[in-house]
């Protein structure tokens, strides 16, 4: 990315393409918010306290809809669904800051939305946050989503890499599947959300903010070093000139 | 598609290769039938009153069985496997009126044969149909569905679109996968059908016609919308000329 | 495949080839089994009495399994693991009888001795055997696992289409999924099997018989209908010169 | 692989290639231990005592997490992600010894980090670890998790081979799955471990070492049998030149 004026960056900020690219971001999002906290709702409905099946329901809903939606948008934005993974590639210069912007905006704005209607259509079913168990601090639990989220970003920065050949056709599903996996393992200890605007949604739409903080402070962390990592270390560029990576397709 | 008389319309709908392709969606949609509504089925004799590892049990029967069905009648007749796609496609000119109509006809008589034979094999079990949750209004379900539906089409839009080069590979994962997670969201609220033909089939069978409009109104509208939006917002076609899209292989 | 005498046909059987396709066979074959049966007696031991968990327990086994399996004997045996399936593709003269019988062979043995060795191993534990429900007939049961291998063989049909390009990528998890959502949809009503193998080695191990022949009837003319089917109705190939399908790599 | 002396050998296992395949060794192992036994420490503490919902909360995290931790290490170090692996590499002479050697060392401590993390932010929770069942010998567990890290070395023997072509693209898919459905068979028997480092990980830090032997014997010669098995047996490569098979990608 070639040194550019801050107005000449914001101009490639909102070509038809890059309008486009937030608009897959909000489609993205806004189901992928409504999967995941429409079934922690839908799992509470039918029993009230977690079990393990509702533990699996949350899961799966993760692993589904994460897939299902970087699958959709990955030809149009790259399909990022997740502030960390946008902040993740801006850190590591594929993708310039107002577009980053942009789609922040579209991300949050979308999962806002999500949680309005699972709240309006349901009439008066409270709308669960993310949590932290009892015994956890605050810190262990950032300690956590940003380790949760390293593993997130960096399958997706694995499944974004075109030397993936062949193995290029099931990325969608690997980044999901690491999602529900995380889920799973810690999903009843930090709330297993590795998503920032999705712990936003739903923190603004039930009016508790408590521990928002750790659903920011780890995930943006954890995304970043992870995508370091992966292109400074685990698997650099060998020619420095085609340093272009993941987000190509979003015409910046 | 080139404007032509109702006539000649009406002729290219009645080829081999049309008649092979009502023949595949009547096959698909009868197994996406049986595994939606025999789950349902299957769960509650296992145990009356739903728990959440029922939802899980619905909604994996949603993704494992429409990944298949639509994985199967791919390259055949597109695998629709539902009205609310085929309405989809013909308003966005992508199949002729006629053709819709007979895909119409297979999706629903595939729905209550499968019914039908669930009913009839089990021997007395009282065949479920698609409820909305006690406190919510029809206003609200049909909203729901409609939301959950312009989900599932927009990702049919997306995995059938041959820009996609490599990701097309698992594009029948992609949208068995979002089915299954939306079903996981909303089950227990609007029901999740997402689809006309299944709503139909079990309300035939088991008499029951309560609501029928909600899942016919709400998958209809946000089906097409979701058409619309994908191809002439979210990633339209440069060349005009090619406008087919995603159904050519029907022979039309 | 030309006409042979019944010898040449035999030592077409007996090739190194073949033989390996036999040993990839038994190798598949007895890990399906290993986890169908295994699943069962696994839910039972931490739950006596099935619950709606169970069947999602036994469901993913048949998907995951069947989805493996079929991947690693692709390209060796064509991975039939199933002689409802090497029936199928035997009527349909995809195979040679000769070689049909030696794939049953293993097929059965694979079964017998991986239901072995889970009674063995668990020291006591009864195996399960595929059982109808009470209120249910044998014919009925007949005609339900009928529609399920149906189903399972159409789907094996479409998955080996060489006209299928990239989507024969997915080939063997649309197949297991496809089996998964049959589990869902009837477990609890015929059993599900859909295997003769899978019912015969269990049925051997724990000494019960009773019903044997539902699952022997049904999937074998359910699978045979499929594929005859698929070959001359659905998706007929129009060159008759090429008229080879699925199995050309057993080197037959 | 040429005959070398020691020194060349270890001077290969130490170039930059090598040293980012035991980082991502490292993080993949870390991730996929992470959530297996994370998601058994979840289901407890959501529910006291095993029932089949938390068989299959552990079953989906194996599948889930193996497939997505093999996907990403795939192009850098072949994603073993478990010593029997490497192990049976080794025996079949696909890599050397010092390299080996160095993936061990890798995948051991990233169990053991991931393992000390989940205790430490859960404070206080105990570690489980892997366990066999009261009536089961310690020779039958370690006959049944050879039988499973057999079927699971011979997938990855499968996935790798380069004959498969299009198959390729599913390939970490397939891994993971043989190993949830492993879990789902023999979860409550024997443990389903199929992976030395994940039972010593936990085992170090919860400082229980009974049956260790069993997740080492088990799993190595089971691995080391399935590699040979493929290589010799059931796939041969044809041509003796290229038998480089599946770990080219280390730069050895």
């Amino acid at each position: 990315m070639a040194p550019a004026s801050l107005n000449a960056r914001f101009k490639h900020s909102v070509t038809p393409d890059a309008l486009r690219s937030y608009l897959a971001e909000f489609i993205s999002t806004f189901f992928y918010v409504f999967a995941v906290i429409g079934s922690a709702m839908a799992s509470r409905k039918l029993m009230p306290g977690a079990d393990p099946s509702s533990l699996v329901a949350v899961a799966i809903a993760n692993a589904f809809a994460l897939s299902s939606v970087v699958y959709v948008a990955a030809n149009i934005s790259g399909g990022h669904v997740n502030p960390a993974v946008t902040f993740s590639l801006a850190v590591g210069g594929h993708i310039s800051l107002p577009t980053a912007l942009f789609y922040w905006i579209s991300q949050m704005l979308a999962s806002v939305m999500a949680c309005l209607l699972l709240r309006v259509a349901t009439v008066g079913q409270s709308l669960p946050t993310y949590m932290i168990a009892e015994e956890m601090t605050g810190f262990g639990a950032t300690i956590i989503e940003g380790v949760l989220t390293f593993g997130l970003v960096y399958t997706i920065y694995a499944a974004g890499d075109p030397r993936r050949s062949l193995l290029g056709a099931t990325g969608p599903l690997a980044i999901g599947l690491m999602a529900g996996a995380n889920v799973l393992a810690a999903g009843p200890f930090s709330g297993g959300s590795m998503n920032p605007a999705c712990a936003f949604g739903s923190a603004v739409i039930a009016g508790r903010f408590k521990n928002q903080a750790v659903y920011w402070v780890g995930p943006l962390i954890g995304g970043a070093v992870a995508g370091l990592l992966y292109d400074n270390v685990v698997f650099p560029i060998q020619v420095p000139d085609s340093i272009r990576g993941i987000s190509d397709n979003t015409g910046l």
